[in-house]
């Protein structure tokens, strides 16, 4: 379940533009803010039932677009090569900052 | 007109998994193939217009999923850096082949 959360939570952050203001708002109360399905159904005045169906559609979506776009999967790929090269870095010319400046560049552009 | 051929190459490349099977035909043969609108109409039997019709929405598609998601934005810029690193990586560390050979895998990654 844990995993299944924190999959989530990289799916919405890469893909959240292409959702609905609504399907945003429950899926961040749900998977970021921990809020029960109860409670997101009684702040927005629905059903549990609507709000669990809304939740599994937009579930649905999130793994359709990383089957076409891969973005969370490049982006695990990339930061493994990139603690790679960190480490090399560090070890190897741990007294060059501007290169690892460089490195630490390239990885915060997410 | 030759950027904006290039770009929606780039456009047409990062998000082709999201169009429909007819738009990727259009597109592919418009951008990358340099078929003429009467080409493409012969081809499929469809009037001029609504190859046109099709492309432009296909076109305006893509500069929407642009707007939401920056791939090619980031793509850019991604580049730039990592053009930068590799550069100073070969005027000062030339002689390391582990090292370059660490930044050209991550650089093929896209």
């Amino acid at each position: 379940m844990l995993e299944k959360t924190m999959r989530m939570n990289y799916l919405y952050d890469f893909y959240q533009a292409l959702l609905t203001p609504k399907q945003r708002s429950y899926m961040s109360l749900y998977y970021l803010d921990d809020y029960s399905l109860g409670e997101i159904a009684q702040q927005y005045e629905v059903s549990r039932q609507a709000v669990y169906d809304n939740i599994k559609r937009t579930e649905a979506m999130l793994e359709e677009y990383e089957k076409k776009l891969s973005l969370f999967q490049k982006f695990q790929k990339r930061k493994q090569l990139m603690n790679q090269l960190k480490d090399y870095v560090l070890q190897k010319y741990g007294e060059d900052k501007q290169l690892f400046d460089m490195i630490k560049e390239l990885e915060e552009l997410e």
